[in-house]
C-alpha cells in the first residue's frame, strides 16, 4: 500500500495546531448546524488561485466551485450529468446564495490552450471540448494580431468571465432572483504575479482596480505584522 | 451597478497584507514559470472543507477541483463538455500530477440528497442527475435498516471516495500511469465536527487516523498522573 | 502441583508495592463498608479493552460485568441460570447504580466470528449461540456488499451496543428506574488502535468522539504557524 | 439527550496522557495483529477486585470474563445462549490460552446473597438462580454453626473456586488440554482489605499466600516513591 503525501500530513497538522485549535467550536457549531454560506465562488482549479486563500476567508463562508478556467455552461436540462451545473442548482436553490462571484486568473492554462493552436493539450478527449464553451470567441481573439500574446491571455481572460455570466443567467432561477433583487453575480480576476485584485463593473463589463484602502498603504511598511 | 461583497474586499486586503506580501517573489515566480504543482486534490464545494486550509498549502502546492460532492464520472470521451474529466486531463497530461487525492467530508448536502426521497432538491434539472454517478448503492445504502441516518450518510460519504477512485482508474492514461507507478491515487475523509482527517487504505478502501507522529505526542504533558 | 503463572505473581507485587500501598486505606474502607459503585460497565473480554484502565479507575468506581461482545440478552426470567442478567440485577437493584454503559470495541472478535461463514469457532457449542443473541442483524450486515470487510465489523459493533441496551430495557426495573430519571444507560466505544473513545447519543444512537476538554486544548502548542 | 458520566470522560482523557501516550505503539500493534493473551481470568464483577489492577497488567494480557462470583456453569451443549462458556470456548478454542485463572474475593456480595436467607436479592430472578450454580454448598455451609459469619463467608467463597474449576473440567476440551499439559487451571482469592492475594494449591485445593518477595519488604518504607 502507497502512503498518503507527507506534505498533505504535515500540512493537515499545523491546520489541526492553528486554525481548528482556533476555530474548534465553529466547525462543531458548522457541522451541526449545517453550512449557510451566502457566497459561492466559480474559480479555477488553479494551484496559484485559492478563492479562500485570496479572499482570507474561513470554514463556512465560501461555497467553491472549481473547474478549468471557471466556467460555467449555459442551461441544458437535457439529463446529462452537469457537474458545474448541480453545484450553482445546489447553491442557488439548496442554499440561497446571495452572492455569485466568478473569479478568473491570469496566466490560467486552460485559456492558453484555448488560444494556442495546436497546443498538446488539444490531443486529450476532455480539454478542446471543454474550452469550447467559449463559443468562437477563442479563435476569433487568437487573431486579433495587433495585440501581445500576453494581452490575448488576458483579454480572453476576462471575456471568459463575462461569458460565465452570461451562461449562468441562462438558468430560470438565476434569472428571476436576480430580477428580485435576490441575488447578484459579480466577476473577478486575480493577477497572479503582482496579487491584484480586479473587479467586474457589473454594468460595463469592464475590470478594475477597487479604490485603495489604508490597510493597502501598510504593504510600503518593512517591519512584519 | 451593485458592489463587490464587502466581506471579500476585506478578506482581500488581509490577504494582501499578510500572505501576499510575505510569499510576493513566490507568487512573482509561480507567474513567470508556470504552475507546478504535484498534487491534484478533487474535493466537494462545501464552504467547510477548504483543501487549501485543512492542508496548510500555499500558493502553488494543490491544483483543485470542486464539485458537489467531490464526484468523478467514468471516462466517456463522447464530445461532451465534461468539466471534472476535463480537470483530470489537464492536470494528469498536462500537468504531470504525481498524486490525486479525492477528498470527501462529513455532512455532505449531496450524498444527504442522493439518501434522502424525497429530498426537496430532486425537483431540480440537475443535482438528482449528478448524484446518479453515484449509481445504485444510494439507494441501496438507504435501506441498510440496520444502520443509524448519521451512519448511512457517512458510509456513502466513504463508498463514494472508493467510486470516484474506480472511475478516475477508468480513464486510460491514470491506469497506465499508476502500472508505472508514477502516480498514485488516494482517498480521504474530513470530518468538519472534530476536524478529524481519515485517510483510505489504498488497499482496503478503509478508512482509518494516520498514526501519531513526533509532533503530536509532544502536545501532551509530560508527566505521568 | 503446577505453579500460579509467574507475571501475575511478579505484576501483583507491582501492585502491593503501588496501587495497594498509596491506597490500603481506602481498600480496608470499601472492604468494612462495601462497594458503593456508582457505574456499571458491562464490556467484552477481551484483553485490549479493560474498562478500569481505559477510564483510569480505582478500587470502588466500577462495577464491571464483562462476556464475550458484551452482550446482554433479552429479560427471560425462565428459571435458567443467565449470569449476565444476574450482574445487571444485582447492579440495579443490589447495588443502586445510577448509570450503566454498555462499552464496545473495535476488531472484537466475538463480533467477527459472528459476521463471518464458515467461522473456525462455529464448530464449538456455544459462541454460535451466544452470538445469536444478535438476531438476524449479523446475518443481514453480512450481505451489505457496498461496505468493506472493516467497515460491517465497526457497524455491527455499534449496532451490537444499541442491541444491548435495547435488551437491557426489556427488564423491569431498568425501564422503570429510567422513566423516574434515576438510571441512564449509555453506550460507548473504544478503538484499541488509536484509544479513541466514541459515545453513543442517547438519542439517535449515533457514535460520535466526545468535544474537547479545557486539558486537551492545553495540549496543543501557543503559537501561530 | 443525557450525557456521559463526567468521572469516566476525566479517567479517559488521563489514559489518554498516560498509559495510552506511553504505549500507543502497542496498542497499533495490539490492533493490528490481534490479541494474543495466554491468560484468562474469570473474576467477580465487583468494584474492588479488577484484575489488570490486581495483576498489574497492560493491554493484550489479561482475557478477561467478570459474572457475579466469578462462577463457570457445567459443560451444557443445550443451545441455551451461556454467556460464560462461550467466554471460555473463546478463550480456549479461539484463543489458545495456556492458563485459567478463577480469581475470587473477600466480601463477595454474591456470595454473601447464597449463604443470607432470606436476602434481599432473593425477590429478584436471576441472581438466586444463578448462585444456585454453587449447588447445595452454599446452604449446607450456612449451617456450619461453629464458624463465625466471616469464616463461613470466606470458605464459600473458596468453596466456590474450587467448584468453579470442576465445572471448567466438565469442558471436553479443557480436560483434554490439561491432560496434555497445554492448559492449566488455578485459583486465586484476593483479600480487599488487606490487599493479600491467596493462591490456591492445585492438589489440596487449600488456600496460601505466595512465599514473600524482596519487593515486598519495601512496603515497611516509611516514603513515597
Amino acid at each position: 500500500m502507497h502512503s498518503f503525501p507527507t506534505r498533505l500530513l504535515s500540512g493537515y497538522r499545523t491546520f489541526m495546531a492553528g486554525v481548528y485549535r482556533n476555530r474548534n467550536e465553529q466547525y462543531r457549531e458548522l457541522a451541526a448546524s449545517g453550512q449557510k454560506p451566502t457566497t459561492m465562488v466559480i474559480a479555477c482549479c488553479d494551484s496559484r488561485a485559492a478563492p479562500e486563500t485570496i479572499f482570507d476567508c474561513g470554514p463556512g463562508e465560501l461555497f467553491v466551485l472549481r473547474n478549468v478556467a471557471n466556467l460555467v455552461p449555459p442551461y441544458a436540462p437535457d439529463g446529462g450529468q452537469h457537474g458545474t451545473s448541480a453545484a450553482i442548482e445546489f447553491a442557488v436553490k439548496g442554499l440561497g446564495i446571495t452572492d455569485v462571484v466568478i473569479m478568473g486568473h491570469g496566466r490560467c492554462g486552460g485559456i492558453h490552450a484555448a488560444l494556442t493552436s495546436p497546443d498538446p493539450l488539444d490531443e486529450g478527449d476532455f480539454i478542446g471540448k471543454w474550452m469550447s464553451l467559449l463559443g468562437p470567441v477563442a479563435e476569433e481573439v487568437s487573431r486579433y494580431s495587433f495585440l501581445t500574446t500576453a494581452e490575448r491571455q488576458t483579454l480572453l481572460e476576462r471575456h471568459s468571465i463575462r461569458n460565465s455570466i452570461a451562461n449562468l443567467r441562462t438558468f430560470p432561477y438565476v434569472r428571476a432572483l436576480e430580477a428580485q433583487g435576490a441575488l447578484k453575480v459579480h466577476g473577478a480576476w486575480f493577477d497572479i504575479s503582482t496579487g491584484e485584485l480586479w473587479v467586474m463593473d457589473s454594468e460595463s463589463g469592464d475590470f478594475t482596480r477597487p479604490s485603495p484602502e489604508p490597510e493597502d498603504r501598510s504593504l510600503v511598511h518593512d517591519h512584519e505584522t
